[in-house]
């Protein structure tokens, strides 16, 4: 179904480290219709959700987010590493696939019963955006979905997600 | 003109280091209506330039940058902090306020003779965002302009770009 969105990712082997098959998006993105049909395939999937606010994750999620927030008329908030927000924040650590991090989010993001659309270029293990999705909680927002340019569905992110919220990514890899 | 715009963003004293009075656009991303009219407020300075692509600086620039993208049909490239693109790169190095730090771009981001506009949340000292001129330069971009959301006039980073291109931005701060 997005067949020409697929043939603009690239795939870097050993990147950022060795064994690693890194999708790269920035071809579908310097493409201007490609680009363009990326952000319209995401908002006719959530333009009748009714979407409060799009919580995107630093930084390849801005760049999906950002637009898709401003097409669908919703506010934007962001969750980024830790030390980069300015002010008051909470915190999950996460697993990664090549070792340990955390998420962060300003406690003024997000009001209760918000419905928030978690956004990322890319859902692998899952562990970002589980944290992503345990903070969107701990505010108070009901998530309507996390959703991904790519899934790689060999590692299973959509199985630790299953508790938070649906999972809905376009386009998906078997292998890792 | 943005008065509306402008209250939407926050100080933060202190922040990232003691004597930095930051300037938290996440306030203004959060609102929709604010966030919608930064993007419109650009789209209509920038509409008539055929654009071909805009270059955004990591990681901010993003959420200014990605949102314009789609809003102008362009496309979008990304300059990034260094070892975090994939594929071949070119770099320039650069002084901030407070350090030292690089910018990369794909060699394939920009083709000779594209109209690149250059954006990011904020204009300083304009060591980054001269930095980010190089680049492409460097790739055979034509620089249509560097915008900014927020330009802190004081530290001079105007000046620093005119040799590259115009500055616009829509916020400004006298002081420091």
């Amino acid at each position: 179904m997005y067949e020409d969105i697929k043939l603009n990712i690239r795939d870097v082997s050993d990147f950022p480290q060795k064994g690693i098959l890194f999708k790269d998006i920035t071809p579908a993105l310097k493409d201007k219709r490609c680009f363009g049909q990326i952000i319209e395939a995401f908002y006719d999937i959530f333009k009748n959700e009714n979407i409060d606010k799009i919580a995107a994750i630093e930084s390849r999620g801005y760049l999906i987010g950002a637009p898709l927030a401003y097409k669908l008329g919703c506010g934007l908030v962001v969750l980024r590493k830790p030390g980069k927000l300015p002010a008051k924040t909470i915190k999950e650590y996460y697993e990664l696939e090549y070792g340990r991090a955390a998420l962060e989010i300003h406690v003024d993001a997000i009001s209760p019963n918000e419905k928030i659309l978690i956004i990322d270029d890319l859902i692998a293990t899952g562990g970002t955006v589980e944290a992503a999705c345990k903070l969107v909680t701990r505010l108070g927002g009901k998530i309507v979905s996390a959703a991904f340019l790519i899934e790689l569905e060999k590692l299973g992110g959509r199985q630790k997600l299953k508790s938070y919220t649906q999972t809905i990514s376009l386009i998906k890899y078997y292998g890792a």
